[in-house]
């Protein structure tokens, strides 16, 4: 049910004294033997990205998609602060020496604020004993070392034909006073090579943490890794793909159902679009529509704003044919209410927004959250 | 100091029965002598636009950019239900019959909820009544019967050499039970010619209005007016141009200045872009953050946020040497911080903050507000 479900893996997690408060704050995850195996990442197109992104991407190419672990902070981003590539990589070193591998064999995940130096020293004292405390049913312990204002630890299993994959992450958004960083490492024993692995991987991350719109920010730290040790053999490849999807989309909307300060959970299709660009484009405007988040705070199912944002979208719409309904209550046709009365569809906790532009055949979803006084009282200061 | 303050203009404002608060919800803004006029217009570019936004457009098509006056209501956007073309064409016809003109050569104005029929008998009534207590001074009427949420009304003058330009406005966005449309009236005596009328409004419009994104939602009927009736004769076309810029200025500033909900102005400029579009994109993605709005409010510099939102604009941006600055408090260069403390700037109820891209340049200027409490209860339900 975790990152250590498959075969073949081990993972920690502990306070290393980043946190003040004392909560677990460094995680790892490791291929038992700490030999490299097939890996993959996804990262954040953020071009202010953090040391570590700089530093796990480039280790992903200098080895040609191979890896023995990741390790992973929270409680500071390690990001813009003019020695976030010194630390990164020394983590990974500290990390190497332990386990017994080349040092750009190993990955690295960070999250928190940004702008502010991580201390090397809590990460030189904290980095070996994590490493010794690695067990192959220490997922939930990384997990839980990853949070930050997460109220729950995410974890996600998919059983293929003799084979397994897992996963654990951290939440999107909402999420103060951090950043918005999401992070996932997910392993599995299938047997996968690197090229096979990454292509997979991104395709996997655009369906479902990518479908993922809380704020419309996108974080300079958001990671998302897959190891593949290949213990269990070679998977059926369209199995592999959907118990992929399946694992990414689970985790993916946990972290929307555990956003900071949200009261709603709102997957919003946008269908009838002449591309699946605009059909993107005119969901990922009403999911960052203060107007339209405000609403659904209120329960209100004031089609009237949906409508004027998808009006200036910028995508093909035929204003004379354009859809509007919450759940199955269509609210209106062309530029006229229908008359039907949307207000328990509106006042559940979860609910679809569908919106047919009548131009085409194309659709996109992405799911979100309501726009509440909590989201800011979360994000009005860093401290 | 008003719509009326040019020579030859005559203005009205009074209760028709479309607000159930009695407050004054009909205006009109028409010469003197109920002759058509050289006269501009500026519309939303929203598909989904307002029956009046649809007939105004239209009659100075038809006209070729002359007009009478303007009829306006609040209290009903006039959008989206099915009848909206024929009662702004109505509203329109009942003008012109009092003022002894054609029907296409009045424009219209509505602002409020979307999606509710608007009711013609209060304007049978009341558009006479409207039309025979107008007087050369009644702008201060006609600003008051625009209003919506806003909390006063707005005017502004500039003279020029035996020429006047006036006008009135109703603020932008953060309204509600309203959509955030802005309308705006101005007139002058000046003698100028329909086509360089309409080019020099809309450059004015760029300027101005355009830069005011207080929540980056583009209302379905947003409209700005100009009449020039030349009286005073004609003026110095670059004089002209600039007083028509204050203008536009005072009153778009006065909007953000009135928005609901807010605690700060701040006027977002990002410089140092490759081009003029780059330096708008960017400005508007900070202006438009949910993150560094929140943060705006929270009175908290946090720069890493402003950083983060820029490096996923979609603009060419030297990581290296890209700055940001609260008022004069330089915050970060590249990817690191000054040290430099910004607290006391960002604690200002209005402030200045300056992103430097170092990547060419082009520069753009936004002003927007802060994302507080207020907003969201203000939006939150349309009732």
């Amino acid at each position: 049910m975790t990152v250590t479900s498959p075969k073949g893996f081990t993972a920690a997690g502990l306070h290393c004294g980043i946190k003040p408060s004392g909560a677990p704050d460094l995680a790892l995850v490791a291929t038992a033997d700490g030999r490299a195996v097939p890996a993959a990442g996804v990262f954040t197109q953020n071009l202010a990205c953090a040391g570590p992104v700089r530093v796990s991407r480039q280790h992903l190419a200098a080895t040609n998609g191979r890896a023995a672990a990741v390790v992973l902070n929270s409680g500071n981003a390690n990001c813009a602060t003019g020695t976030d590539v010194d630390v990164a990589s020394r983590m990974c070193e500290l990390t190497s020496e332990e386990l017994g591998c080349a040092s750009n064999e190993v990955l690295v995940c960070s999250t928190g604020l940004i702008g502010i130096p991580l201390d090397l020293a809590p990460l030189e004292r904290g980095i070996p004993a994590l490493v010794a405390t690695r067990t192959d049913d220490g997922g939930p312990s990384a997990a839980r070392a990853i949070m930050t204002t997460d109220t729950v630890s995410k974890h996600a299993v998919a059983e293929g034909d003799g084979w397994t994959i897992g996963g654990i992450a951290k939440g999107a958004a909402m999420l103060a006073p951090n950043m918005a960083t999401m992070l996932a490492v997910l392993t599995t024993d299938a047997s996968v090579e690197p090229d096979v692995l990454q292509q997979t991987l991104r395709w996997a991350v655009a369906g479902t943490f990518n479908r993922v719109v809380v704020d419309g920010c996108t974080s300079t730290n958001d990671t998302v890794l897959l190891f593949a040790n290949g213990v269990a053999g070679r998977p059926e490849p369209v199995a592999f793909e959907r118990k992929l999807h399946d694992v990414c989309r689970s985790l993916a909307l946990q972290m929307v159902q555990d956003a900071e300060g949200h009261t709603k959970v709102v997957s919003i299709r946008v269908e009838g679009a002449t591309t699946s660009e605009d059909a993107e484009r005119a969901a990922r405007k009403l999911a960052t529509s203060l107007l339209v988040k405000s609403s659904f705070y209120g329960s209100d199912p004031y089609w009237g704003r949906v409508l004027s944002d998808l009006g200036t979208a910028g995508v093909a719409m035929d204003v004379d044919s354009v859809t509007i309904a919450y759940g199955d209550v269509v609210v209106s046709k062309g530029l006229a209410p229908t008359g039907a009365d949307a207000s328990d569809v509106a006042a559940a906790s979860t609910f679809a927004l569908t919106c047919n532009l009548g131009a085409g055949n194309a659709s996109y979803e992405v799911w979100t959250n309501d726009l509440s006084h909590a989201y800011i009282d979360e994000n009005m200061t860093t401290s």
